[in-house]
């Protein structure tokens, strides 16, 4: 596969040899009793990167969510998110099926969730007929809006809005780290404006395995408690933590680069660049499932969102000259 | 309370003379060990109705829609639905914390869905992130649609796609005996165009309790255990039953008159009638607790849909002198 | 029917006239809306009698019973119990598939459940590997003890144990008027050994549908979201309460009557009396198939518990004269 | 640590500079696309190992343990298995609370089922009133009986019996390993005499992550989606089935050292050898908390199973040197 061109998702990324060699070395314990020190760093770094008390790491972006979730909404109570949001439509109903948590959407521009629609949607709780709103899940980057970055001021004013109309806020962060460099916006301001987050380290920071729930202390130690609960509790994880340490130190700056790399195709597609912000590149009318085999064909891998809709996400395993071959084959493809 | 006219909702209405005499006389045995006559005659009877093989008496609109939609939806699969459908709003979260299944909404006018808006919506099964879509929820008459009767084309449309895309159809017939006599459609038409369906005897019908379930035999056999489990297995149910029957005997057609009560709401309150279907009348744009306790004051009672809404519904237990009276006094409140 | 002796369980029973006259007159208003007059009179007297702030009708003694666990259990904890309890064994695996609620047992002496087993068996909350232990469930008579009264000061040291533990009780007191008549013990003094209770109407007492579920009043407060969840929230079910009050008024005390008649019939079968505590009769090592079958040729109804044992349960519907013709019928059929 | 002495559980150990190297070699891909040669070769040889069709690699035991029992066992349905079965004892109510599967247990001996005990506690389906059961779950070795063997004999009579009742058979076979080494009986008799199997990576073997669940093609696949529901699917994760890999070929053979270093603590602690079949020992009648506690300052790590009883697990990472030098401690802690 050493010449194929991966653009199907950020999670295909393959550890490089410094992270495998960090991985190698990573001393370890059984974090199932609280005793592996790389584990345990890379949930305090995490924590703090994001302001918050505690870090949990899990072994997928799917648990991340779905323990936030739970820590913020209980049984028989609903979120309220975008209808595009991951957590209704990759997750596989993870949040009714574990926890009796219904999800309920409202239909936002490219998922980013308004204020002013939620504030007729939220339902009270201690009522005998009305489902009770307890939490308000926001993506950001969201993956089906195209990797748009949720605008500061909105998340601002719907975590004001939260505190008053008292509905806990969870952030889908898979992709956070891409909304950080593209927008410059610090970490720890996204993480003040969240109740839990989740953050992906096997997306773009190109880490194997995991991710990292971070919220208050007592809610991390609930969050533990689920974590085992699901199968979330690994021994001697801390080969996975030495990754995302490594990814932390190596892979976070050169997100820019992906960015960049989007930015090229979407010239060289003839989309407009103003509407790819950060690393997802969406190529719509076009005949997908014809396109995508004439590309893997051609040594080029993007994904199929639907009949008509193609996607492209730069990564770390597609350096500019693999952009430039992908740009060719599919421009080619698509006589543009 | 003898002068109140209670217009907050059809399910105020206390059982007639003649029903309780029903009641009093009624046949019982124990409906658990499947030996109460009285039950199982409606049972019978409402499946028929409807065209479908069996039935189960169930204690409320809520759970016969739940059982409903465990029986065409499995655990950690989903149930598509308007966005402002019953079983999403005032079911308080069921379908999730009792089976794990997942709702999720489209906007659609009025309650009335459209296959259009569905087809892009169903996601299939035995995909490694996609919720799998399961069934199709449609409520008729719509409740927050304001009494709408689901067009028959519409759901001719639907149930035809559904066969095609391996979909099931729950029909919430809550109100379904409303959309029969304002449109016309046979019981058995609306039945046929639904795997499940949930129907109510406490509403328009007038009897104090209970709904029936309909669907194949297979299905029902699974939802009596079903009930069992939820804690809906009642002994001597057929009390309550035999009020049942003597509603379908004597309260079905009469919903004609709830009816023409509702133009006369809608007419003497500058409605425009054709807005009003059958027997809810939706009054907007007021100041909803003021006018409400104001008629309170005056012995009308209406519910608040929100803040600017207000809500009757036409009943049983409200004559045409009652509705007068009413008119009288919300017309004067709103200075209509 | 008129001439079948109905042993199979004290279920079965059907309104009396006074009973039915009681439901036919019976006040209601919409039990949803908290303003049915009979449903509030029947909840606050049996409130009363137990000693505990409030009461909650529900349509079963499974609904009484599994709320009440939800209430003292949180989804992922535990509940202790009896081997044979009914929970355990008639409820269909409730308590786990709608609230996620674990049960789990030990062996006891007729349901007796001793301190001193429980001790050992208690788990504590926040570990990372241990089901947390949060209540325990008491049934009081216990059915498939064989009817037997759980004994005053076995109770007492398991609630004075359980204050010490952090552990809830709930009380299945489905049959808790056969223990008070028998024992003469207050029911105030069982309500007050428990911090859930779910009591029945429909067994001895002969009403014809429902349970009372009595606790705090704000443990009430959330049984009665959960109720309406469930799909146990009725409209005018004061006519069933109406029963419920007019069994506490004239059929508590004659309950004395089904033990005695459970006495008469031990002692016809040459059992041990003292093994019958109150109305329920076991007859083990009899080939139950073939005698029950025999016995309801001749008219009279039992239930087999297994291959080789049937039960016998004194009711309302089954006067001395039916008690002497049933013990005729089996004597001679099991030549004793 | 490097001088600590740790024989609190087989799953402390870390892993070999071998398996490092085999770890950071690795060839991977992402997993949740199918894509991750190392992952694919290990579920294949697991599941040739045991004569299964497929395998699936999860997270931890408890994962493996959960999916394997939602795959033999429907929501509402019931899991038979041993009063101290590690799925009741120390999956934190997993059963109940992710899938709304009731566990219920028979007290055996050493966790020894005997089809005897099993055969008057199944449960049929279709009652309307008893809780189906639907499988048995068998733990080889048993950890809280003490490591002991389930004989073959047993396991083939409840095997036998199992196919006659209708009811599966899950394997909890966190330490089949063990079972095999010390019985000698063939991995792959083990996996035929069940349903599905979920055997660790983690515990004797000395991987650092993760188990494989073991079925038929049809099994695996569904188990697939509920992995990823429970938040289980991981991208890269061939680093982690590396090392599994590496076990198999290294660590299996090796397990009869510790189980020959559980013989010698047993002699030198005056235990009775024959109460020794695998690497665990119990040590009853001690204080355990003061002698943990005095131990451990001395170097040597055991576990506390209760205020009287400690345990001793054997393995990896203890060396006959090690297991002296424990033995001295204690013995001399214990005055032995």
């Amino acid at each position: 596969m050493a010449d194929v061109i991966d653009l199907r998702s950020d999670t295909v990324t393959r550890p490089t040899p410094g992270m495998r060699r960090a991985m190698a070395e990573a001393e370890v314990g059984d974090d199932v009793y609280g005793e592996d020190p790389t584990i345990r760093a890379l949930e305090e770094r995490v924590a703090g990167l994001f302001g918050h008390e505690a870090g949990l790491f899990v072994p997928s972006g799917t648990m991340g969510n779905q323990i936030g979730l739970r820590l913020v909404c209980e049984p028989g109570q609903e979120v309220l998110c975008d209808s595009e949001a991951h957590i209704v439509t990759y997750e596989m109903g993870a949040a009714a099926v574990l926890f009796g948590i219904s999800t309920r959407t409202v239909v936002s521009d490219g998922g980013r969730l308004d204020v002013a629609q939620l504030v007729d949607q939220v339902r009270p709780h201690g009522n005998w007929h009305l489902t009770a709103t307890a939490a308000v899940a926001v993506e950001n980057t969201h993956n089906r809006g195209g990797g748009l970055v949720q605008p500061l001021d909105q998340l601002q004013a719907l975590w004001d809005w939260s505190r008053q109309a008292g509905v806990n806020v969870h952030l889908d962060g898979a992709r956070i780290w891409n909304a950080h460099v593209a927008s410059g916006v610090d970490l720890v301001t996204y993480g003040r404006l969240a109740d839990t987050a989740s953050v992906c380290l096997s997306k773009g920071l190109g880490a194997p395995v995991g991710s990292v729930l971070v919220a208050s202390a007592d809610r991390i130690a609930a969050a533990r408690l689920w974590r085992k609960r699901l199968g979330g509790g690994m021994r001697q994880a801390g080969v996975l933590a030495a990754a995302g340490l490594y990814a932390l130190d190596h892979h976070l700056d050169r997100l820019a680069e992906d960015h960049e790399h989007a930015q090229l195709l979407a010239k060289r597609l003839g989309l407009d660049p103003a509407t790819v912000e950060t690393n997802l590149v969406r190529l719509g009318g076009v005949p997908a499932p014809a396109v995508a085999e004439a590309a893997k064909a051609r040594g080029v891998l993007v994904s199929q969102t639907d009949a008509r809709r193609l996607r492209l996400v730069t990564n770390l395993g597609v350096d500019r000259e693999g952009v430039d071959r992908a740009a060719d084959v599919l421009a080619e493809l698509l006589d543009r």
